[in-house]
């Protein structure tokens, strides 16, 4: 299967930074084989990309597939009130059919909103794997690990691996060690993850530093800072994936390695009451910063355009400088950093030669984001989901004119979410 | 005309705070008649808003039409150099025609993203005017006034007159006097504009404390606090509109009488570096504080659910806080709050028997923004335009199904705002 996309304009994210206008993308199978003008070469599906703007998919480095039954449904919650009073005792009751129907709109969300790949971490992985295949979305796929390395942490490991060994060779499928967090995993099952680590060769993604007293309960924990916890625990020699992140000192954010990445919920930590992370500071530590939206249950969406917008005005508002967080630094996060972050930079993250087609084109020439004369500030802060026009996945083209063209009837789906969220008495 | 909305789940927004379902709204020409269950009279239009939202249009109590052409152009500027380097030298070239174009565009954005009123300050007063009558929609008009009480001050205000004496009859215009700041206007010019204010009985709309510059300025100016200028120019006397109010001391927010509102641009405050307003004082205070999106320049957009979301988010982030500043305080501010802004209470900013017909019709059933278990969170957080199903302003249908109804050419003034933006060299 050959696709042309012919005469868009490209903002690719490779190195050379470029904005390129009137160019064709040639795709064969899974691969982009050719970026050129005027192309002349056979095809068999051609897409025509005049006067819109050709990207790549955004990467969602820190997300819940299975949580988008809890949709904005966070006024009035401080982190950890919501997690003990709202949102755990209900997600306990969850079954994996439930977890199944969740993820399956939330990867519906991500296809019609431009995210092209996922860094899961949840339960019920049975459910989310399906959902998954259903839909072809790229994704980092975990079993949430949390507590004691007694015979329950061991059932979830166990889950994990299982998991792993029956799915290893899915090609949109890869894995990381998901354990919960150092405040809610003992520091032997935190070793343990670790090992599994190095056993498969995956990255570790860990909920870091979410708020100032999650730093506090690491620092007594551990009689330590947190950066100095992960290395006690063996993290900080893995490749990993610290989500959240709002308060880190500087000694610490000296420490962080290349190996390491940070990814940030801009809509999520300010909802929590978590604040507003110092990207500005993690840039000058040359920390990668990649972009999350959390589960919708705190970050209200997966639209990572939204999301892209908070992260550039936070900044601005933070330092009362709106000089700084210019939108290609925000871009770079929803794509080649989240990429690097996922250990996926050698596969996607950027359109160039070689790399996968994970590509998404927008349609921006809408009354409600018309004109744009400024395109990367536009494309930072103004679009919205109907302004993906086409999502292509691993060369597969799953949406085309904002129709989904994957066989699931999404007003089932719907009636399906609606009587999950009555029957949980989710509000 | 009578027009039946039938079976909605409406946020009427008047104070007895409701949300009532299966509701059927009676509207004739331009008045809300009933308000009831299975309504059994007759009516010549049918609108079915089972599973839909219907709520009051939303109202922008700070903007600026004509600055569309500018959309998303703001990265990398402060306030003071973006407007003198970048905005006013291309504002001083632009025509009657294009302002009319930039305008018109404007008001079509605001009727797709749910806006039915509008208080407007800018220059070009009659192109703006004739977008305004073109759309329909619903506006507080001024002429921006600024500069010293010469020839040249005298003018601007002759042109003030002149639109009111033209279009005093016209039934969804009204007017507001709107020196652009205490900081470029001088004092006497100022004292003008109370006298202009008191002469047609209209409210005053003023530029105020958008920045910490701003407030040191007009403290060396005046001598005195900000809002003790106000008094000495006679402007607290009057119906007063405040734009922006980023800063000011909590001696003068005790000063804010009950004429005195308060317009938020969260967005444009971010992207400018001016900051975040502490609307919880404000609210502590019991100013009334509306909303307003700025021009596009600035604020990126006209779509005024976008802004709720930052509003809310912004002074959770703020005080790290999240109980604070709940939905249904934001969703005030869009509607009823902004109506007391404009001296337009009796008419509109809620759905009350007796009122205007201005009122907003909201598909939610899209995977994007499925489920919504707490209606009034996901409103103001994750509404998008594709949402906004139906807008009536003044009773007439303007938008039905997110299809624009009124004899207007989307794509040619696209072509016209396209030539306008590269003739005036804007990026």
């Amino acid at each position: 299967m050959k696709i042309l996309i012919k005469n868009g304009t490209v903002i690719s994210m490779d190195e050379k930074r470029e904005k390129i206008e009137n160019v064709d993308i040639v795709i064969e199978n899974d691969k982009i084989i050719d970026i050129c003008n005027n192309y002349n070469g056979d095809y068999d599906k051609l897409i025509d990309a005049t006067d819109k703007i050709v990207m790549p998919g955004l990467i969602n480095a820190h997300t819940h597939l299975g949580m988008s039954i809890f949709r904005a449904t966070n006024d009035n919650y401080h982190l950890q009130d919501w997690l003990e009073k709202k949102i755990w005792p209900i997600e306990a009751k969850m079954t994996d059919e439930e977890v199944y129907y969740a993820a399956l709109l939330s990867c519906i969300e991500m296809i019609k909103t431009g995210t092209t790949c996922l860094n899961d971490m949840y339960f019920g992985w049975r459910g989310t794997m399906k959902a998954l295949l259903d839909t072809k979305i790229r994704a980092v796929m975990s079993r949430c690990l949390i507590g004691e390395d007694d015979d329950e942490g061991n059932r979830m490991i166990n889950e994990f691996e299982t998991m792993i060994n029956e799915y290893k060779n899915i090609p949109n499928i890869t894995f990381a060690v998901a354990p919960h967090g150092l405040y809610t995993c003992s520091k032997d099952y935190l070793k343990k993850c670790t090992d599994l680590s190095i056993k498969y060769n995956i990255p570790i993604h860990v909920h870091f530093c979410e708020n100032k007293s999650e730093v506090k309960t690491i620092e007594n924990k551990f009689n330590t800072t947190p950066v100095n916890a992960l290395k006690e625990i063996g993290f900080l020699d893995r490749k990993l994936i610290l989500a959240h992140v709002t308060y880190l000192s500087e000694d610490d954010q000296k420490l962080i390695g290349n190996n390491i990445s940070f990814v940030t919920n801009p809509i999520s930590n300010l909802n929590l009451g978590c604040g507003i992370a110092d990207l500005v500071s993690y840039q000058k530590y040359n920390i990668n910063i990649a972009l999350g939206t959390d589960g919708q249950g705190s970050g209200n969406n997966m639209n990572l355009f939204k999301h892209m917008a908070f992260v550039s005005d936070l900044q601005k508002a933070k330092y009362e400088d709106p000089t700084i967080m210019e939108a290609y630094d925000v871009l770079k996060m929803a794509t080649i950093n989240g990429a690097k972050a996922l250990d996926l930079d050698k596969e996607i993250g950027s359109i160039e030669v070689g790399k996968k087609a994970d590509i998404i084109i927008l349609d921006l020439n809408k009354i409600e984001t018309y004109p744009y004369p400024n395109l990367l500030c536009e494309v930072v802060h103004n679009v919205e989901s109907s302004n993906v026009d086409t999502t292509i996945i691993n060369g597969n083209i799953l949406m085309e004119k904002h129709n989904l063209l994957l066989n699931i009837n999404e007003n089932n789906l719907k009636n399906k979410i609606k009587n999950i969220c009555e029957e949980l008495k989710i509000n």
